[in-house]
C-alpha cells in the first residue's frame, strides 16, 4: 500500500513532525510486520528520524546545517537554493522504518519529520507499507 | 529480483546519473507495485537523489562536499582518500525508492545519482526490486 | 523476521562493527534473496556501511564529526549532545542491505557500523529481514 501525506511548512528552514500521520497510513494498511517507508518526492526537502521530546533539538538540526551549508555562497545553481540541494543530500530522502505489531518499531525518543529546507512551501511524502 | 548496473566515472568527484539504467531494471522486473533499492557496494562511492535539471545542482554538491570535507587534512588513514570515506557516510550507500505502476516513484525534479568521490574508476551499482 | 541485537559503546564517539552480527540473523532467517534493514531506535547512535579493513577510516570519520559539529557550540539543547543529535541526521538511523545466497551483498570492503555519538552507552539495533 502507498499513500500521500501532505505538508504545509511555514519557514524556509524547518523540521516538521509527520509521526501521527505515519501511523495513521500503518493502521490503515493493516499491516502487521514488515517495513514503512518515509520518501520525499522533493529536491530542497528531506525525511530525518530524530528527538521528538525537545522542541530545541529540531532548532538545533536547523541552525547548524544554515551554518555549514550557508544560503549565501559561491554557488553556480541560479535559483538560490543550492543550500536546501545539498542539505537533502546530507539527510537523505527516504527514511525506512520496521512495523512490528501492527506500528512503527520507533524508539522511546524518536519521531519522523518532514525536513524543509526551502519554504515556505507545501510539500507531500509517499508512504509505502510493505508485509513481510 | 536483483540487478548490476557498470558505471565508469571519469572524476575524482562528480555525481553520474544512473535513472535510466536504474529505471530500465524496474521495467525488466516486471514489478507494478513496490520498492527499489539501489545500493552501492564500494566505500568511497554512494548514491544520492537530487535535482536533475540544472547541472550546476551536481557541481554545488561536489564543490560543498570538496571544501567541508577536504581531501588533504590531519587524517590517519594513508590512502589519501579519507575524505571520500567521510562523504559516503554523509551521504549513504543506498536509497530506497517507490515503484508505483511499474515505474520509480521519483518526483518531477528527482533522479538518481552514483556519487564518485575517490574516481575515476570502474563503478557497480545493485539494484534489488521487490513487489509488495 | 525481526531481531534485536545488543552493543555495548566504550568512548563518547566511535563506530563499533556489528557486520557478525547482522550476517548471524541473515543466516538464521533462512532468507535466501530479499532485503535486510538494520534500523538504530536511538536518537544519538547511528547506523553506517563503510571500510572494515584499516580501523583508522573510522577514526577519520569521527574525528572529521568532532570537528564539524563541535560539542561545545551555541547550542540550544539542553543536554549537551545536540551534536550526537546532528550527526544522526548525516549519518541516518536505517541502512538497508540486499540479501543473496543466504548473505548480506556487501562490497569486498563494506562493514556494517554502529555510530555511537553520545556513549559510552548500552545500545540496541533492530534487524530485519525481508524475503523477495
Amino acid at each position: 500500500m502507498i499513500r500521500e501525506i501532505e505538508v504545509t511548512t511555514r519557514a524556509r528552514e524547518e523540521l516538521v513532525d509527520v509521526t501521527a500521520e505515519v501511523s495513521r497510513v500503518i493502521a490503515e494498511s493493516g499491516v502487521r510486520s514488515g517495513m514503512a517507508f518515509v520518501f520525499c518526492p522533493h529536491t530542497t526537502a528531506a525525511v530525518t528520524i530524530n528527538e521528538n521530546a525537545d522542541p530545541d533539538v529540531r532548532r538545533d538540526i536547523v541552525s547548524w546545517a544554515a551554518g555549514t551549508v550557508p544560503r549565501k555562497a559561491d554557488w553556480r545553481h541560479g535559483e538560490g537554493n543550492s543550500d536546501a540541494h545539498v542539505k537533502v543530500v546530507l539527510t537523505g530522502p527516504c527514511q525506512p522504518i520496521p512495523v512490528e505489531a501492527g506500528r512503527l518499531a520507533l524508539g522511546t525518543w524518536q519521531g519522523v519529520f518532514l525536513c524543509e529546507y526551502d519554504g515556505p512551501r507545501a510539500r507531500r511524502l509517499l508512504v509505502k507499507v510493505m508485509a513481510g
